[in-house]
């Protein structure tokens, strides 16, 4: 049996029909390498820009049953234009959105996690020796209804589907050349990296590198799948191969840096220092779907007997999460304002290797003083160190870090166009 | 149990987002009247020539399935952006395409015809108080390939939801008053028509008038459907309704008149004549899914035994019909070209009312030959008289048998932008 090669394009890689024929042409490649190919796509460029615009012009917030309706016709015509383009090389070729694979999710609208993916009709397909082309970011329920799965959705659709066809490699095409220690437009001379563990990866997805979403890193993870970030306009590079740590050997302690600009800071103060409020206050939060980040709990007042709650959202998350907390109000009985901070940026080090090498932290900090850079809120993992610090330092502070942890390459890093859409 | 109405809005009334608000007063309007409403919807304005365009910079035939895959998208984008519209008017609603209702047609692509639509998604939604929006044109066959009902096929999905789901009425909703006894464009001062018969409408729309698609009209006459036409932009009008003609009283021979400028003659030249020759030549368009109209077969030649025949397909059918007549030159063994006349229209004059009033088919041809037009072919049905004459004659001919058989109105005819694509 021929091996399956997964290959995920995201919407600049689609952006209009010359770039859509660059991809059929790196498919058709694959496909007479010898491998059996399934490219997931994701809608062309700025139509989901475009489409939500449409519906603002109803609602500040249309049903997101609604939205995940519209914007799932996004992947529709991508998927059919990218057959169409690869039958007009002389491939057979074949398209189906999720519903038609039956890529199956839990029943949340616009950010729905994949349950299941029925693998027949694909398999039957590639048999036929068709190059099967696959909508990403969607999904449908058991009742069939059209789900999405949210922000870097297509990402995690090419890797679930790698996994469930148990693939040779999931091929993550983007237009920079890999996996920077940092994001190269901020620092030009970053360095690309051959290979990254997925816990690496995933810490770096989730402080802030536009890359990889982390959802796909820890579904990579948890199957094992192997995943290789490469370049749609250079395919001859072999990108970034991202892979279990225990295959890696580890010569730098810190394997990237990155900044996150897109969370905001919230305290609800005064909050009753008793049991069970922190649980009710992210409990009622995650039952809303809303994804907290950095969380730190001041000490108890000893005359009010209250603290301080703060933690960071998403900025899109944060007129979700001011109406779950006021509903709670009355419930946990906090009698201080909630404070929002947008003006906040989440700096972060990532690496494998500080685990057992001491100072990271101190240096890390010692650089950011040095900058004058004050730091609001700390978190750690055993392969991250993030600080929370003022916006406009972020750009400072990660140019200082990339360089205080021996980052950098000798050549500037070839960006094309924006960071990928997915 | 509340009465259905099932309401359908062409491609122009859903064209911006201004008009999709329009649409929701519409069907809204229904609803508060006491009734239960589904709405059937095309896709936005000029969406379809838009995607149509992408395809062909691939491939000049693009594959029909993946077609189908393509401007399917075109409908979901107008279904979720009504029901948002009509949800920000503080009305409940849900849209649904063809594979989640569940219209199942033939597998054919391009061109499927329905076969049975599955009602309990859409009752259980009425039932709890939902508008229901169905995405038009489109279908899914009972293997899960997405399907187009082709040219017309909103109006069909429309009439084939009444019939399955016994409505009250059919309203389709365009930008002219109703059905007129010509093309007001062409003839100003044409006259709406109140009521017309299945079999008048059925013959006017055969016969070029654009207002309603045969397909629908046939499904209609079949399911005794209450079909009405009527204006988006003045539904105080009730437009013209569509009935059983055992329901009319006849007061003129003629209801309308109609010209199609969208066909093409082609003649099979020295074609032997025997047996079954006729057969093979329709039986392999057939085949091929093209439509032919107007036949007629010359008297043999009794030197060479043969004869020619001659035909009208659809314009964009030309090239599937001249490779289909290629592959049957040897089987037959027709001696003679085949020609191609484009420069061809066919005039036609309907009603009910002419099968008992000798005369009308004298009028006709007198009208055309005090006008200096050569008829070319005739076709004639119980309640239809067509002629194909040159192109450029149509309008001329079209003007005057409007004349001559008394359709006139005394007022010029208000018509709001395009005739209503489907």
């Amino acid at each position: 049996m021929k091996k399956i090669i997964v290959q995920k394009f995201g919407g600049t890689s689609v952006a209009d029909t010359e770039k859509i024929k660059n991809v059929a042409k790196l498919a058709i490649k694959e496909k007479e390498s010898g491998n059996d190919v399934v490219v997931v796509v994701s809608a062309m460029g700025h139509t989901t820009d475009y489409l939500v615009k449409m519906a603002k012009d109803f609602s500040t917030v249309p049903s997101s049953r609604e939205m995940d309706m519209l914007l799932s016709t996004g992947e529709g015509v991508s998927i059919a234009l990218l057959a169409m383009a690869i039958q007009a090389q002389g491939y057979d070729a074949v398209s189906f959105n999720a519903m038609q694979v039956g890529i199956i999710t839990e029943n949340v609208h616009s950010k729905a996690r994949i349950i299941d993916i029925k693998t027949d009709k694909i398999r039957n397909n590639l048999n036929a020796g068709k190059i099967v082309v696959v909508a990403g970011f969607q999904g449908v329920t058991e009742d069939g209804e059209i789900t999405t799965l949210g922000r870097g959705g297509s990402d995690t659709s090419a890797v679930a589907l790698a996994a469930a066809l148990n693939a040779e490699r999931c091929d993550i095409y983007t237009d920079v050349e890999g996996v920077y220690t940092t994001d190269p437009r901020v620092v030009p001379n970053a360095s690309k990296l051959d290979k990254i563990s997925y816990e690496e990866m995933l810490e770096l997805a989730h402080a802030g590198a536009n890359v990889l979403h982390p959802r796909s890193v820890e579904t990579a993870k948890q199957f094992n799948v192997h995943l290789r970030v490469r370049s749609s306009f250079n395919s001859e590079n072999k990108g970034t191969l991202i892979q279990g740590v225990e295959k890696m050997e580890i010569y730098k302690p810190v394997a990237g840096v990155a900044a996150d600009l897109s969370q905001a800071r919230l305290v609800v103060c005064d909050v009753p220092d008793k049991p069970g409020t922190a649980a009710k206050i992210f409990g009622s939060l995650a039952k809303e779907n809303i994804s907290v980040d950095m969380i730190i709990q001041s000490y108890a007042r000893k005359v009010s007997n209250t603290n301080d709650i703060a933690f960071t959202v998403d900025m899109s998350d944060i007129d979700k999460t001011l109406s779950a907390l006021k509903k709670l109000k009355e419930d946990i009985g906090y009698e201080g304002d909630i404070q929002v901070d947008k003006n906040i940026a989440k700096v972060s080090i990532i690496g494998a290797g500080m685990i057992d090498r001491p100072g990271i932290a101190s240096t890390m900090f010692e650089t950011l003083a040095n900058l004058d850079i004050n730091i609001r809120m700390i978190s750690t993992s055993e392969i991250k160190i993030s600080c929370l610090v003022d916006k406009e330092k972020a750009e400072d502070a990660l140019k200082a870090l990339h360089k205080v942890f021996k980052l950098e390459s000798d050549k500037t890093a070839d960006v094309k166009g924006d960071l990928p859409q997915v």
